[in-house]
């Protein structure tokens, strides 16, 4: 039976500070780091051992997936990195903490950022000191200036049914290790969350969710590991 | 120009103990994991940033990559793990400490297991508590009872032509990060080392040595990436 275990990195220096993160490059807290190893612990305590990895370009989800690997001991698993797996882009706000946006754009737009389904944020403006086009991480790649989570899950779904359904279908267990929004994309797509629910619902960080699937990769069931 | 960078990765606790490890899978101690951060660092300090990376199957090697990797800012660059990569398999040494080899086999004899091409030491036994066979990283892959160094290259250098070869062509900038005979294979060809002098080379832990290579991959240059 095909099994996709997801898991939403822990908490990061910027989720610390409330601060809108989405592309730039921030590192886990010690906090995070250990919500990391205690997911792998749990992959282990549990016997839901991946086969197979996939996480973004992005340092905390990456360092997420390396130390629940090494706790679950799977550090040897294939692993895959790709920025389809980041988390959303959030323009203009990226690097704001919640009381500079307030200020900027007042909280009722903020809200409406947060909660829409397809109106993005402005964009990230040229010369701002989070633009990303000297990265050479994303060489090559046509990195957004802005993204509703709408545009999020429309790179997302592309690379699961490329990349991570076929490998379900192989028979491999696989651990997704990302972020809240790419996160959303694949659980909307498995649960058939409609547009207006999936803005609402909370991935909570550090905590595997277990999709059981039949043969064609539809949901039988979705859990948390830490209730079974 | 294509460039390969070898690192031998930091100390283990049986390199610690002085016993032999070979394909058991041993941690970094906390020395280890320093000596890899300071590879990383040192990368990253002489600008000598690699684009993809090679690794064995095993948990020393693979910590010494990331937190490498962690140090030199390049986390998110593809890795690809593979068995072929692992250290020379030591057989029924495997376990052993210095004074317990020397007590069953005589110093003279582990002296020739250790020094010599192609002898390889005794095969280790089925029932050791050292087997392999039920490990899961090693499912479907003829794991061998025992290795020379000559054995090692001959799986070693096929992997090289194979895989890291043509990204070398391709123009990768190619770290990889393995252990003392693993990483003595790709010496040897590249250097051009005799089967009588490889044995006495010594790979230094947590040093990148990096091979400046033309087009067809021979060695124009090899030095101490701390040197330069």
């Amino acid at each position: 039976m095909p099994r996709l275990i997801l898991v939403r990195h822990g908490q990061s220096q910027w989720n610390l500070e409330n601060r809108f993160t989405g592309w730039w490059d921030v590192d886990l807290t010690a906090k995070g780091e250990e919500e990391a190893r205690a997911a792998g612990a749990l992959l282990k305590a549990k016997g839901m051992l991946p086969t197979l990895a996939f996480t973004s370009l992005q340092t905390r989800a990456i360092r997420t997936l390396h130390l629940a690997l090494e706790a679950a001991g799977r550090v040897w698993i294939p692993e895959t990195k790709d920025w389809r797996l980041n988390e959303r882009h959030y323009g203009g706000l990226t690097g704001l903490d919640k009381a500079e946006t307030a200020a900027k754009h007042g909280d009722e737009q903020v809200k409406i950022w947060r909660r829409s389904f397809d109106i993005p944020p402005p964009v990230l403006e040229d010369g701002s000191a989070f633009d990303l086009k000297a990265d050479p991480r994303y060489a090559g790649i046509a990195i957004p200036s802005t993204e509703s989570l709408k545009d999020t899950i429309a790179r997302v779904l592309p690379y699961y049914e490329a990349a991570i359904a076929p490998a379900l279908k192989a028979g491999e267990v696989v651990l997704v290790a990302a972020h809240g929004n790419s996160l959303r994309a694949l659980v909307k797509h498995l649960s058939g969350i409609s547009d207006a629910d999936i803005t609402g619902l909370e991935i909570p960080t550090g905590q595997p969710i277990v999709y059981e699937l039949d043969d064609t990769l539809t949901a039988l069931e979705r859990y948390y590991l830490s209730e079974r």
